[in-house]
């Protein structure tokens, strides 16, 4: 299976952060105001990444971004604002490189393994994302419990609607997705930040097998 | 399947604490001083649980344990060498609870069951885990690496183990292995130290399905 490196097209990044992430009453208006603050969360992604949430500042943001401070509060009341922002935005990327990389008839086994692949393809070219999305956890706590919640959730609604066409056997699918979205998570460190060398296909294939028919002989 | 509350004695965690977490040339040498440091170390879990690494302090361990601040020093060096000592001994901790939780003549999906109904025993018990071990991935990302390093090579090897023995079926084990630590720790997270209302045996029925069976039809 062919990995989507994209995506969303970046007009479409761009008006999905419009909705979001901007501090209350700060979204921006125009379609240059929409582009400066995607440079902003883009920046604030390395900018954590590299120095964690205590050592990263406004104005490192602001340089990586090549904006002025005073654009940094058109749409962002302070760093911890940000913060939230890009967990936000990275949890809406995740749900995003999902959703693109799974075909619309796929249902069942097939879909979680064109959602591990997406994942792995994501966590491969946004490896900050364990970094920051982690230290939410004492950051930003109500945001890091959003994002684990939000994703299972998805999960488990795949998973109910393959019950319902009769993809796979009923069963429990909150547990279901809290452990099929810890695998992703764990197989996305071990093979998509710490050693991307490994083939995504072996990875995904690995653990369509295990979902397929779990490990029995 | 009865959980194991305790997964050892505490004469043989302070015996095992003496072997390996003291700074070097610090081990203790008598049973009292074995004592003192299972009591720092203790204190530790609770200190670094509550206030986090950067909050965390010396004083605060020492008054938690009820020792001297020398006592401290006598094991340790540093606030960041008991830190260490810490996430090992959790680690280790983890190791000893899932090995005390498994019948010896299990195998297969059933040994893993039984290692998950041990580890959620175990994160119930100790809630602090999840965010000392989360903390280490930025206060000491040596250790952070070691623990899931070493969660999955245990696993990967019993399922090596049932593999040789007929009991499960070939596959690629080490991408088993990261795939079933990760359900483990999300489904602690979730039914473990979020919420621990739901049955443990509920929890690991549900994930022995999926392993025994998948989620086919």
């Amino acid at each position: 299976m062919a990995l989507r490196r994209c995506p969303m097209a970046t007009a479409d990044r761009i008006e999905e952060t419009e909705k979001s992430v901007a501090s209350p009453g700060k979204q921006p208006r125009t379609a240059r105001g929409r582009e400066t603050m995607r440079r902003l969360l883009d920046a604030a992604a390395k900018e954590f990444g590299e120095r964690g949430f205590h050592e990263a500042s406004i104005s490192g943001i602001t340089r990586r971004a090549g904006t002025a401070l005073g654009s940094f509060y058109t749409y962002f009341d302070s760093k911890e604002a940000i913060f939230s922002a890009l967990v936000k935005d990275m949890s809406e990327g995740v749900a995003k490189a999902a959703a693109a990389g799974m075909a619309a008839d796929a249902s069942g086994v097939e879909r979680e393994r064109e959602a591990l692949a997406a994942f792995l393809g994501f966590a491969r070219q946004n490896k900050e994302i364990y970094r920051i999305i982690d230290e939410a956890e004492f950051a930003d706590p109500a945001s890091y419990r959003d994002h684990y919640e939000g994703a299972a959730n998805r999960i488990a609604a795949r998973l109910d609607a393959a019950v319902e066409n009769g993809d796979i056997a009923p069963g429990d699918n909150e547990v279901r997705a809290w452990a099929i979205m810890g695998m992703n998570v764990f197989l996305g460190l071990r093979f998509g930040v710490w050693d991307d060398t490994r083939p995504v296909d072996d990875i995904t294939g690995a653990v369509a097998a295990l979902l397929g028919d779990g490990l029995g002989c």
